[in-house]
């Protein structure tokens, strides 16, 4: 049994891994905490709520996180991906929450449910990096009841945001340095290297469309988010980046991975926001390299499509 | 009665402006939270305990916070100035205190502090800023609880660590430009060019050392320092930076003011770590210029001397 | 006398610049050559062409040069400085030469004129340091040709670009850091902090324009100009920056240097293109710190306004 | 029949690259310019002349060129590779040249030879591009004569000087950063990731040494370099990267290209150095993406290798 809270900014494919949470019998989801990133706080904290109404989940408790990046603005956000609510713009097609938002901010939630746990806790953050970075620089004690955390983010062969930068870590460079490399707790990192392969085409989507109301609910969602991959990939067809990272986190070994050193570039030019992994020999690599973290770069594909599949299907 | 936390790294200028808040019977000094900085937050958490001590001052509760910077990591230390212990080797001569750190993380002792304040509560941050980024970020509905932050840190015409920087900001310019920069809390920055003016000649420090025990522990505390300050001034001297900030916080008006805008260089060149305050015209400035803050730039210098002169005595 | 080649991209004050040159019998203006700059490299040239000719100069070749930075575009046009063509939109007031620019760029032309030149030559660069910095980086043996470079850019203590950087620099941090502090060849900087000191008056510009037609012409110039200072300076006024520095090469010892390492931001941050000198005590400089070159802070202003008055006039 | 000039840092790689247009019938070397690099300016000039003695090569002119960055410091030599004379310490049993360097520098050498040349010149580039950087921001009418620059340098997909970039790029990414993205001369670019596919193995190499004396020579300067990709390959075996991007020289279309914007990263982070090819659809692309240039990124390998092998061979 996986004790896991997600770290969110809702956005369809987030909207993907929280439902697969809900869905997973070997998860116990202690707590969703949100952050700005697709679409700003508001809209993020309003899809989590009324996702986990979906699937009558009233009891896991939720708070609004940060609303802006560590230490720069914020410049973008992904209206053109994910429709100016997040969710293609139909989140009012959900219901919504009868219980609110928690009385405390994210990372105050997150304390507490750490302080509380019997058990160590899987952290599955999905969006910017920035709640994570906080949690764990303002109050480190909290490292001993992290199991690990798995995270949605980076691409070491390049990025979407940019050239070079996926759009979690882009969207806040200077906590992703903290948390991938200044950080202790063990780290997998499920990159955009990884997500892009485990696409899913129409077929799947209409199969997952058919099997239920809420399947039908959450395929529902993906209209802005289609039509953009329809672009980016050259034929119909998703990525649902953060419910790959869920799917590791719920069923540990499901992603392979590969430890290496991996760097943060938070500079001001067009690397910004770059995960750099040092795939060099270690032999040839220089002293003081950051530490290592499980970066995922293979699965077996039809395993993690058929997991997504049967477990969003019920 | 300003209710005042201070956040340190002590630090000998620390020390001076710990004494001045212990000595000063319009202040309620409700908490002490420590900073990496000066030495290590081993050191600076010790050294600040033993200051309170020395005033006999066992009810302050005391906490430790970041023992790093936000982002990047910290590559110094100033022994050269403060000594190997942040108190030219001298920590050992001061009393011990009964009362060890509260068991919590400082920013989880400044919101507590906060929360349970009836008056908002003015904070001294007279080392690296990251305690307070943290707080401020972490946990954005303490910033009511704030009636000001009196900021030691800065230079606009050049710095101490580097030519450009001044050492507070230069150890996390990230968090510096949190607080300075992004945040909206009222802010009263107390940069070098404040401070050097401020400076107190051998007489000064004689007069001080001869009025009595706690006052001559303190001098007593200057030895690393004051041949630091040989070389820098080119005279017998010391300057007392972060004194000089409390003082501010504890006679508000003290110091005069310009409000202007501040950015902080973040990047990884000859700059990082500079304070940049816009004083051109307001006419001729681009858009989007940072927020202004009010800038501690010149002051009834006798004063301020003999403020401090007689505070320090009592 | 003092052989010189002036770098320029005229703008108003480089107006004031190449007229001071022209008309001081201690000087032979053996070259001319321009860069972008405050305007597009074609009207910099077309300017400078004209104001060789209102000074009946057809003996001077002109060549044109860089038409923009060394490594990153050029983000700026000074238009609403020095209005759209460099000379408040009244560059057809001034009589056209008949001599048009050599057949080859400005290094090349430069590279000529130091060869052949059978002393050094001063170069008085008072643009962008474009041309300059690819003058010693592609052909370095000329630097035993150059007696002296008297340089108009930077500023101590804030700019007018940004707050942190003045115009010059700004345009092209990377050939001014290539030029100041890579380079050895004898520099003097004249940056704002002297220039603004220097500024005149209205009185000054109407004794000016009083004494014969080729002054009323140049200050006829000044329109958009002095409708800029009116605004920074908060009275009538000009500062004429590079007109300051030509007198520096003419009249070596007007102004007073004091010899500091001065470093370039080449950042993209809020530093982007800030001169940092190193004011601090030799003592406390850390190691590595760049070359010294002069640079010019103090000087008789009483002095530099009379010479500037006495030569234009004639 | 192609018009060659290499700019090269030999190093080992150079010396195969230059020993193929060497024994290329189909190409005219008309000159060799050096550039510091793999060593210092004054070694990689020595070896230059050695390597075109070994090939009788007495006519082709030679001239020294750029002996740091445009500007930065350079912080490397890498002695490990090529070792202390950038020929595993075995440059002295070259030959030496009867004739010695070109009474001129590279910059100017190039521009007489494009001036003078009845038709547009190919230029290879193998080592950093400040040579080439400076000759086409000096001298800009020199364009129309550059029938295409081939240039070995960067890597899509990380590097070997750091995890992120590749040594030729790294050791001057501002020239890389002026030449790939901000001049619009035809440019072909030999990524790491088209070179390391082509590497060869010991068998290679020993039927190579033994197809004649100078061939023999040649394979004889491989130690220390054959030593370090022994580590880095994890088998024997040359990577001769500068090679393979005069072999594209000299038979155009030898490796297969792929037109994408290119950028370089010149901050002072972990990603310096860095070239960012942008690999996403243009659909999704943002808008102010750099010029395309041709990327090589596959070939037929046993082709270039037999071309290698062949044409080294005679």
């Amino acid at each position: 049994m996986t004790r896991l809270i997600i770290d969110t900014d809702p956005g369809i494919d987030d909207a993907f891994a929280i439902a697969l949470a809900c869905a997973s019998p070997e998860v116990e989801l202690i707590g969703v905490t949100t952050v700005f990133g697709n679409v700003g706080l508001a809209h993020t904290t309003r899809n989590a709520l009324r996702l986990l109404a979906l699937y009558g989940r009233e009891d896991v408790p939720v708070a609004a996180g940060a609303d802006r990046p560590l230490v720069h603005p914020h410049a973008h956000r992904s209206r053109h991906v994910h429709g100016e609510d997040g969710l293609s713009g139909l989140s009012g097609s959900l219901p919504e929450r009868r219980t609110g938002v928690a009385g405390t901010d994210a990372v105050s939630l997150m304390v507490r449910l750490l302080d509380e746990s019997p058990e160590p806790v899987t952290i599955a953050p999905i969006g910017p990096l920035t709640n994570i970075a906080l949690l764990l620089a303002a109050h480190p004690s909290v490292q001993s009841k992290i199991e690990r955390l798995v995270i949605m983010g980076g691409g070491l062969s390049g990025g979407n945001m940019t050239a070079a930068a996926e759009f979690n870590i882009w969207s806040d460079p200077e906590a992703a340095r903290r948390v991938l490399v200044e950080e202790s707790v063990p780290t997998t990192l499920v990159p955009m290297d990884m997500t892009m392969q485990c696409s899913v085409d129409g077929a799947w989507l209409d199969q997952l469309a058919a099997s239920g109301p809420r399947a039908a609910a959450l395929v529902g969602l993906t209209a802005t988010y289609r039509t953009h991959y329809r672009s980016a990939l050259g034929r119909d067809g998703l990525v649902i980046h953060d419910a790959v990272a869920v799917a590791e986190a719920i069923r540990p070994g499901l992603l392979h991975t590969t430890a290496m050193p991996v760097e943060v570039d938070c500079g001001q030019g067009p690397a910004r926001g770059m995960t750099i992994g040092d795939r060099r020999a270690v032999e040839v690599r220089m002293q003081d390299t950051p530490r290592e973290i499980d970066v995922a770069l293979t699965a077996d594909l039809d395993e993690v499509r058929q997991f997504l599949q049967t477990r969003l299907s019920t």
